[in-house]
């Protein structure tokens, strides 16, 4: 049986343009299906750039303004994998041309943005999803089916920190290729967006919507040299964020996130305290989730860390990997996310996060930044 | 040459009944000094529960009234252990009696009270110390010394939280004997004054005073049934408390206790980001200090475990017990507190944290109480 | 109702005396029952550190020469803290006086001397013990317990170490007070007798008895200066020791000690492998307890780390301690071993292990260092 | 510039020949070089098999015949993924044909056949390698580096261990595919060959030639219903095997690997103690190093654990991958091999583990079998 084609438009060639093709080319391989993913063609302002970025991972073809890839009839997907502040030009152009859309978290610079997006994907009624990743680490999709069958119980909190440590230097510059997550016209924000909206998207998911927050956030340092204008500037960026809250459900929300922890990676953590029962999971170790389940009896119960790593149906995504005791990484979560984009399209249901999805955390987000402007308790819009 | 005798009243005979009266018995033994700490008598209302706790810990006599206790002539030192609603009367009466004092924390029912307190004892010059046990676990007076050595550069991120979960069960009465901590009567509030006053204590000795503070508080189960009243009544404690908030130093303080965290049974945790060093303790592996050095070379960088064994003076208090890997307990501190008070009586300098230093404590749970009630950013007073 | 005393003579003063004698003070506070421990006696050849250490312990009296004071009708317990060469003496000593005995381990140089002291004890009819006190770390107590209760099914593997780094210097000097577990005039044997023993009476009490061993011994530092005589002597002792060998249920053993495996302080670790579960302790974080319990559901299956700290009958003799969450420490093994040693007095069903379970430990010792020498097989006598 | 072609021949289909394929489909992006790797035939006798696996991984064409494929002029690379009896016969075969040679581990059946193979390549001058591919965990070549600089000093200690539970269940039948590992026609020993080989071959390169050795093996499950023959017949390998022994440069060894470790999936550790230095891994965790590092400065001394996961020179390969934080997987190894074999070629300097290096792995696994077997202490043969 011939397989139907899956035309991939890149846009953006960064590190997540990596993490997206190298799912597009395992995908067949292990999560084999209806459709063939087929690379075909990369897009970048810079020619050279986007050449040398085609050649090594095998596009087709390359593109030097998004436009012009968008208009092509031989494009099914369009990924955009751009600064942030792309992201809505490029995704209403894309609606408007017909092709599906997979898009970079977060969604939009703001949840107004966001609405537009909303909007035009299901106007135009093009699949659509938004690369919020660590939804298909193994582990957490594990968290996920253990509350969706009801263990946990009634829960009282729910606890996420992503913490970083990479811009404690001072007279590292901001803004321009590989730091423009620094410059607050290109990325919207500063951790918010680019960690806590991470952290948000997995508890709107695990744990359903947020109620209210009250946030403070800070900038640690006040100027940097901008890359592009080649001046020292104000920092825009929000450096550290904490916020509590409290969830629809009644529990009580504890986030933080930060660049200035010094001897954390990307220590992506959660914990979520249920009456019956706690889930932990740290993205540093992904491949291990730690569940106390209270209904073990009272001699020996404790902390259990499970390694999900077993090939079989107890271990989501596990099956179509290696054998038991053998950890996937990082980039796996990607590779699970295009399978299960495919299955969407094979199934007609449509996978989450979808553009809609990805908006309820954006307004989670314009809502903890109101509030540290404003000092106050906000309640999340709906 | 004959020691000094330290005639100890203790008031009170629960759980920090036994932890202190251990610590006296110890004392002598691991950390020899010019005085001999003699149990002169226990007090309590009940007769025969307060004989048969002095027969039990060879205290020599007994007294059921705690006003009899303070008026002998053979009393130097009062331990009040009793519920946190009478501290204030009977360090007044033990002040104005020229007793020395050792009172459990927190410190008093609210600042107001503790300011009283406090001068109570400054006019009458006895010496005064609070229970605030948790400084004295060798791992987090090897934490004291590292900042104080400067390692740690400047202070981002403060951490702490205090986790438990023995009062999920809504069947679980409040108020009496055993459950005093409950009852917003005898003890002022709920996690806020048990839990987080220690995380308070030590960031306060480890990091400096908090600025500003934003809090919410949760009280989960609405109404237990009353021990002394026999009649389901409205519970008037915090049952989960979180803030954020602002450090004299510049960091981000992110706080937080509970007694519905599932699995938990006393998680206290810190975590302190430096610039140049990061530190993390936690009391469920009271022997272990974390730390990350990034003065480390970058290719064996990494979160060091250190097991604070060391019968040597690298590791503060060890010398005195075994040989190195081998752990004391948690009853440990408070012979070190002992110890120390002594060392304060004999050189002269008191060692804290006396009731003036509990008192910051208490102004910072009064602020973050009044911010919980208002919603509001709070600035603590001084 | 008065208590019946029991009163001990101290002999040895060094590291294991304070142990004791700290255990000896606590039992009546957290264990309390029909008997009183009286601290009558210490003794050792050096009069004023006899003394000395008699005034900080709070002995009654002190004698300079065990003889005596065996001879002393106010003492009914000798406790044999001495070094391991003269065990069986002032064993054989205290059992023709009638005197009960708590000895150190191990019980004697070799298992020819060992069965002496056991047929000594046992024809005088003496209660007896020796001083393997990790046995009543609550965590092993509930290693056993699980293993009693048939919930690891047939055993396939029994796995320890006991790995130290104290003597990699090799300016370390050997023997004499402090270091006479360096001399092989004195301790008999080295790693082995000192650390083995530990792993070997903790095996034979959960695995029942080795059947073959096969060993290998090593010293890597082949002289050092003899403290006695101030030359530099040949090191007798062995400074590691690896067996493998196999248990009479069929079990394999995989059994290794060292004083030079750099980074370990006291890492005494065992891990057995049943059918149905696996259980790990590590003396470095002696209040946790792991296990893996395949009956848990697939997907849910993982190490458990079990915090052994509950103030519950669930928990051995942590019913007597704190609360939930607070650790007790090491010397808390021995204050166990003393009162395990009283309801064994007061029940008439002696604890162990008694001398004649010591032996066995012994006769496991001779086989591996005959096995050693021979390098061949050997059968443990029985 | 237009790439030089590596065109793979691939014997064999199973977990290995997955773990190979993505290999070679991942170097290209990852380790970019002056060769591009070509899949050009998937070769195994079930035609229909072979066909699906090709069509799955992107092989140009299948042979059902390895002769044939070793025939084959558009064929420079053969990778050999058979069960291990037909090692031997495939790898003179592609030398005589003047192909390269990927071989799966372990190398042969015994030394024996090795030799015959190594001397094969050897006189046929064809690049060859086995997949040894822990070597090439970031983690553990991070450990080499250590220990190439010196950092170590005088090596005690080398620990490792393998161990997973797998074949706990008797009714498990033995022999066919998957399950050839069970047969020791195909596979000439059980966990001596398939998982202790793995971790010898670490050894030997991080640590030297080991001298002698002294093993026991154990088969718990004693006959097997074969699926080849459908019969219940004797099983013939070792489900366990534990060895002690003594490295060339002094230090001690101790290794064990089975397959009834109820808990432990694919627990491959190691532990080095040097006198300065410690080091362990675990491939439970494997993108994490422990060291303990003796000059630390003593406060402050302790296990660190090193998350290999930094994108620059320090941490080896994953300057290649992501960035800080984020782990990559086990598959990850393969893909650095294939790296390595293709530097090797164009540098001229083969990288290892060759045929030959391959070979002593072999002679230690005679050895130990021999000696489980006579029950003697036995020298490796050189």
């Amino acid at each position: 049986m011939a397989k139907k084609q899956l035309r991939v438009g890149m846009i953006g060639y960064g590190f997540m343009g990596r993490a997206h093709s190298n799912a597009y080319k395992q995908v067949g391989q292990f999560f084999p299906s209806q459709h063939e993913v087929v690379l075909k063609a990369a897009c970048a302002r810079n020619a050279d750039q986007i050449k040398a970025f085609a050649d090594q991972w095998g596009y087709e073809s390359t593109e030097t303004d998004w436009k012009k890839l968008i208009e092509r009839k031989d494009i099914d997907v369009v990924d955009i994998c751009t600064p942030n502040n792309l992201h809505k030009e490029i995704a209403l152009a894309a609606a408007a041309a017909g092709k599906m859309i997979l898009c970079e978290k977060p969604l939009a610079m703001n949840s107004a943005e966001g609405k537009i997006m909303v909007d035009a994907v299901e106007k135009a009624k093009v699949p659509n999803m938004v690369w919020y990743n660590y939804r298909r680490i193994p582990a957490v999709t594990l968290a996920k089916k253990l509350i969706e069958e009801g263990r946990l119980g009634k829960i009282f909190h729910y606890r996420a920190k992503f913490l970083q440590d990479w811009t404690i230097k001072s007279d590292l510059p901001q803004g321009g290729q590989g730091l423009w997550r620094l410059d607050v016209e290109a990325a919207g924000s500063g951790v918010s967006g680019d960690l806590l909206a991470h952290c948000i998207d997995t508890a709107l998911w695990l744990n359903g919507r947020l109620d209210t927050v009250n946030c403070m956030t800070e900038t640690f340092v006040k100027e940097r040299m901008h890359n592009l204008t080649g001046k020292v500037e104000k920092v825009g960026i929000d450096d550290a964020c904490i916020f509590m809250g409290k969830f629809e459900n009644g529990s009580l929300a504890n986030f933080e996130s930060t660049r200035y922890a010094r001897g954390h990676k990307a220590l992506y953590t959660f914990e979520i305290n249920g009456e019956n029962m706690s889930i932990g999971w740290d993205l540093h170790d992904l491949h291990r989730l730690q569940i106390f389940d209270y209904k073990d009896e009272g001699k020996i119960r404790g902390w259990k860390s499970i390694h999900v790593t077993d090939n079989s149906p107890d271990h989501p995504y596990m099956a179509n990997w290696w054998v038991p005791g053998l950890a996937i990484g990082y980039d796996s979560s990607f590779t699970h996310q295009v399978a299960d984009f495919i299955q969407g399209l094979e199934t007609g249901k449509p996978q989450g996060p979808t553009f809609r999805d990805a908006l309820e955390t954006q307004q989670v987000l314009d809502a903890i930044l109101d509030s540290a402007k404003s000092q106050k308790w906000v309640t999340v819009a709906k």
